[in-house]
């Protein structure tokens, strides 16, 4: 059985994390597949797709630790023509894709696990793909 | 055909490599998929599952190279709830999960790939979910 | 259905990043898959696939970034087996896989979004395997 369904996200801000999980999870619920895998797939290149704790500070050192392993505006190439080097870069070291385990038709997350977008160069509108393969 | 399965994991340090390589290729080998992935997934909000050789030394590098990525104890908003905000930073550097294709039977691992659990905040015991899709 | 195919990647330089989306879609295309995902691996541990621009600016930050997340010649422990830690380091960093939906019998990737192999440690012969799962 596979699945394919479309998130819409509106970014308000340049940099920004947005929780999705509950939207994954009823996507899990209402497909009825009992296992298999899930995979959400963000179709921009200064964005990604990160698993882990949704709490507000933990959010804020991730947007100051990202910030100091790639400086914004620090005359990339890439910025003679977007404006946008840094956020390309940051994307780039988290990835666009997430896969993540089915059972019992439960999307298998830890307890303190979320599933994030995370905006590198809002705000925009953003597409986020979900594809569900299983039983 | 699907197959999931769960590993115990118990790690013995704050930071520690644990190839998980030969419990994944039993659980292939077991399962008579003969040809699609397999997905390997951390429940776990500090750790990650990473693939690459297993060489004493670089074992090492890898230890030397995060720290100086994401420095412990760096006073981080994380921490004035719970003292681990470098060993999540870490982990969504390296991200929870890998997927590995199934080829005539066999996990397709290169000859130098090893899969490794790597815990970033233990001793703990942790649990990883095993999910392989295929013909 | 599952497709299994193998791509052969000559690397001409110590660092370069080729772009193999035509190859991929050409795969998909020819697969008949109409919906599902595809998982292409690198079978080498100084290596990795990335999804971003092709810009010819941002291929130059790319290269630029990781050397001064991962120095080179840094004396690595693994250096002493086999000069190359700061090449295995970079892979780990950016792993060795992605997973991509497919619609509508085509590669699901954004207007902006190009698949790379990124080679760290050439000149060689390296393998990618792509795997395609769907209906």
């Amino acid at each position: 059985m596979i699945i394919q369904k479309k998130l819409n996200i509106k970014s308000k801000k340049k940099f920004e994390i947005i929780d999705i999980s509950d939207e994954i999870k009823k996507i899990i619920k209402d497909s009825k597949i009992n296992r298999g895998i899930v995979n959400i797939f963000s179709k921009h290149s200064t964005s990604a797709i990160v698993i882990n704790e949704n709490e507000s500070g933990l959010l804020k050192d991730i947007e100051i630790t990202l910030s100091k392993l790639v400086i914004e505006n620090n005359d990339y190439y890439h910025d003679r023509i977007d404006n946008n080097g840094g956020s390309h870069l940051k994307a780039i070291l988290l990835s666009p894709s997430e896969t993540i385990p089915i059972y019992n038709c439960k999307l298998n997350l830890g307890t303190w696990q979320s599933i994030f977008f995370i905006e590198f160069d809002g705000p925009r509108n953003r597409i986020v793909d979900v594809t569900a393969i299983g039983d």
